[in-house]
Formats: C-alpha cells, structure tokens, sequence
C-alpha cells in the first residue's frame, strides 16, 4: 500500500504552528520529508509566509499538489488572525483542524497525525474538556485515554512518563505495578511495530533519589518499581531497572536503552529537553493511528517574527512517516 | 597571603580515588592546578600507580614536594588494600584521612579540602552516623548541617537542590518558603565570595509539572516558591521563578542563569549528571573551609584497571583552588 501524505494540523493560528509547517514545507527536500498537507486557516499562513500554497478541494489532491505548493486543507474561516494574539474563534479553527486530522487518519486518506501546537488556556475557553490534545485523539480512536501512552523522542534519547499531569505529591499514590507494567507492554510494541526496533530494550527508572538506595530514601522501588521489572523480564522484555534517574541520561548511559520508562513528568522531560529541545518529539503509542507533534508549545511570545525555530516540527513530520511507512509494510 | 596546598582526601582505598588523585599530579601542568597533598595510604596509591610519591613528615612541606612527586600525608596504616574489595579497615582510613584532611584547612595549614568517594555502607559499618561526608565535615566546622549547602557545578550549569536525601513522598512536606529563602541566602553570598559573581543570578525551579500550571498541577509554586522569590527579590537578589523544570536546562536557558535551585534531589542531579556526568563537582557552600568533591562514587567495579577518568577530580582541585584564591583575596 502506497504510504498516504500526512495531515498537519497547525494548532492555533495565532501561534507559531504555521510558520513551523511552511518553513518544513520550504524544506522538504533537504531534509527528505515524505509528502504531508496542512490543515488549518490560509490567512494564517498569508500573515508568516508567503510561498506557494494550494487549497485543496479534496485531501487526496495532497500529493500531487505537495511538490510545487504547501497543500492546505481550509478549515471553517476562523476570522482575522493576528501573530501572538490568540482568540477563542482561532481556538476553534485548531480543534477543528484536529479534528479533521484524526478524522482523514482513521478513514485512511491521511497516513498519519502531526498536531501543531495548541493553547490549553483557549481551548478549555471553548469548553475544551479533555487534558490535551492526546487524550482528545485517543478518544476519537475508540481508545481509553489511559492506553494512549505519551514517549518523547529525540535523536539520542526517548523517555516515557508512566505518570503525567498530576501534582508532584501524587505521583507516590499514584504509582502501581499494574500501572508500570501497561505502559511498558504499549512502549514495547509500539517500539517494535512503529520505529522497527525489534527486541526494544526498556530502563526503568527509580521513585526516589538514587533509586530509593535499598529502601533507606523511600520503598517504591522494592514494593512497586522492582515487581513491575521482574514480571515484565519473566514475558521476555529486555529490561533493567530500577535504576537511579540521576545517572541515566548521560550519554554513555542512554546508549545502552531504547527507552526509559520515568515515574513522573520532569523526570522524562527534564533530562529530554536538556539534550534535545529544538528537535524533540512527541510520539503518542498505543493508537491506531500515528500521531507526533512537535514538543513546544504555541510560543505566541515570538509567532510572526521569524524567530521560531522549525526543527521539532520537521522532526515530527519525519518521524510520522518513518513510523506510517513501517505500520503500511506489516 | 599566599595559598596554602590543597589536602586531597583519597577516599576509600579500595575505591577509584588513590588512581584518579594520582592521575590528577601526572596531569598537573596541563591543567593547571594549584599545589595539593595527598592523604590516606601509600599502599593504595602503590597498588595502582608507581609514579613518584614523597610521605611528608608536615604538611607544611607539601608545596616544595609538589613539582617533584604526589606529596602525601600517611595515616595509620589500615592493612592490605585490594582495588575493588572494600573492607571495615579502609572505611577507617578514609574516615581519617578525611577528618585530618579538614583539621589541616580548619587550622590554616591546608587551603581547602578535596575529598575523595567513600562507600556509605562501609562508613555506616564502623559507626559512622552523618548521612555523607557534607555533614560531618559541617559539623567539624562548627555548621549545623542544614547551613551547609550541597551545589553541583560543572562548565555550564550549577544545580542545588533545596531538599536532598528525602524519598520523593516527602518532598512537599519539607518544602517551605523559609528553607528555599535560607539555601538560596548561603548560595548567593558563597556565589560572590568564592565564586567571584557580583550579582548571582538565581533561577528557581517549580515542583509540580508546568510549575503548577497556575495551581491546576498543585499548588506548591504559589503557597511555596513564589513567596520565597518575591521575599528574596525585595532584598536586591537577582532571582527568577518558579520556572517549569523541564525548560530551564538546555544549553541557551542555562546560559541565562549562574545557579538553579531545585526543589528536590533528582531535578538538580537529573539535569547535572545528564550533561556533566565525567566533570561534575561537589562544591559545599556555607562553610568556614572550602571543600569540593567529584561528583561520582568509589566505581569499586572498576577500580584498579585503569578505566577510571580523572576529569572530575581534576575539576574539583581546580575549583578549590579557584575558591580558596577567591577567599584569600578578601
């Protein structure tokens, strides 16, 4: 089956997730993208750029058109757009275009999901009610949000958060082998299935400050953290751990794993955008379709000054269709 | 007045210290750093290096000593040493050389003090009750050890984490305005005093992902954090935050400050170790002496063969050096 281009939904108008999207068109060739169009308002790209752009009258005229103009699929008119102005009509036009995203990849006109940035605070204005735009996807996939597992990717590093948006004090309570254990199983297949790694090697990283140094700085990892290890080990993972977070993200260190499985948010994220922050990516597991994002946000503070950097956003495009393009071969 | 030598504490004999301080004589031009004496075993060094060594009968001899051999201060003789097989008697020697080795920069005749790794469970073997060499060395020095400040400073990032060897759940309970505004106090002056900054510029780390989104993700950063900023700005300090942890430690958000404070244990260690894992130093602000420490631990499963780098402990004599000629100066 020939890979489909990707929809490239480019998040709030009003942010930098246009300009992003043109200037990774404008590179597509350097950096070998395979064929994507954006989904979202004209006039948002009019006020950033002012290369070619061709609006589609259907999605399947993407590929043809992906060549000589950044194809567009134009959402419903979300009104004047301003750079670093949000408003709520152009939080509208970002869901919409989300929506229609998710809707092209599961009737299969898309071969898989970019998500341009978007701004939590508007959307939840607009009665938003999902913590993200993932749980929103996972939602329109049929998949329970808690299955949906968020991996951030970058050239030398990908890392797993087993806990997400919740409150540091949460985390403990939070915290079960059950839990471990799912989203390494998702994390595992997911790595096989999506980026071609067939015996995917998981490190697991301890709770507490070195990893709870034998139960004197705290139990998790001998009560919660070790079990989920041993049991996942017992199916046949290559998996280590608990180990201690502080030294796992050096470089030596991260080369011998193809993930790490983190207890907590900053514990994936902070030693991810140390070393990659222009070029990090955020690959949602676990869904029937494929679906990155570049790992920033709206940046309304530089929108339209030509300041934002595009790298992320060509990272997400590639990783897109490397993992589209495996998921089409099996 | 002119700078007295280092006293370089070796550690557990057993560990990677006696080669890294041995390796940091031989490379003593090419880094230039300032006259230092070793203190611990001739017989550790011997089982792993046969460059010169000179056994001082004073201290005060080191200095002439230093350009032709690793001058070192014997202390009791603690039996046979195998690389890599700690035993009780070396924890011993350790504990001396490092109790000596403060005596010497409390009496004046050492500049200040570098020690070397020491296995905690050997130390807590022979009855040694602190939680680590900071706090022994604090009370040495006459500091309630909750004055004595850990920092981890490597080329381009200092860290210091508010609360230290605590297990993850008990984070939030100790964190209050009064112990951020105390740390960040000690850091500040110890930053303009032996690190030469006239007006340190502090960034402080939230607890909770985002920094709280607001109070959606906790509520730490405003009841907390925010206060103890503010209390600190009012007194002419130049101090940001609460700032989401996961941003703060690329290369271009870390150049925009001299230290971070961090709310606990792994987000100081995470970022440090993640870029600065083979040069990343100890450096205990708020006492009377200078100490600093390699960031690493006695690595018995290499000691002996050779693979120990000596960069960390390099940088840790180099930045004793640094504070101790900053201190003699004023």
């Amino acid at each position: 089956m020939a890979l489909q281009p990707l929809a490239v939904a480019l998040g709030d108008p009003a942010g930098i997730g246009p300009e992003i999207v043109a200037r990774a068109w404008t590179a597509r060739a350097l950096h070998a993208l395979p064929p994507f169009f954006a989904i979202g308002d004209l006039r948002a790209i009019r006020a950033v750029w002012d290369g070619p752009v061709e609006v589609l009258s259907a999605p399947a005229d993407a590929a043809a058109a992906f060549g000589r103009a950044l194809p567009l699929v134009q959402v419903d008119d979300p009104g004047e757009i301003v750079p670093g102005d949000p408003n709520l009509a152009g939080a509208r036009c970002a869901l919409d275009s989300l929506e229609i995203a998710v809707g092209l990849a599961r009737a299969g006109t898309a071969g898989g999901v970019v998500t341009g940035p978007v701004s939590k605070a508007q959307l939840y204005a607009i009665g938003f009610s999902h913590p993200g735009q993932t749980e929103f996807i996972a939602e329109r996939c049929g998949i329970a949000p808690s299955n949906a597992v968020m991996m951030l990717a970058g050239p030398s590093l990908r890392t797993v958060p087993v806990t997400i948006h919740v409150p540091l004090a949460d985390v403990p309570a939070q915290l079960t082998t059950e839990l471990i254990v799912a989203r390494a199983r998702v994390v595992a297949r997911s790595l096989q299935r999506d980026f071609g790694i067939a015996e995917p090697r998981l490190a697991v990283a301890g709770l507490n400050p070195h990893a709870g140094e034998s139960g004197m700085l705290g139990r998790e990892e001998i009560d919660i953290i070790a079990p989920a290890v041993e049991l996942l080990r017992a199916e046949g993972m290559k998996i280590t751990g608990p180990l201690s977070a502080d030294t796992m993200f050096h470089a030596t260190a991260r080369a011998q794993f193809d993930v790490a499985l983190c207890m907590y948010h900053d514990q994936a994220l902070i030693p991810l955008k140390t070393v990659h922050f222009d070029d990090g990516v955020n690959v949602t597991l676990g869904l029937p379709i494929v679906r990155t994002s570049p790992d920033h946000g709206t940046a309304f503070g530089i929108a339209g000054t030509g300041q934002a950097q595009p790298d992320a956003m060509i990272a997400a495009i590639r990783m897109a269709g490397d993992c589209a393009a495996r998921r089409s071969m099996t």
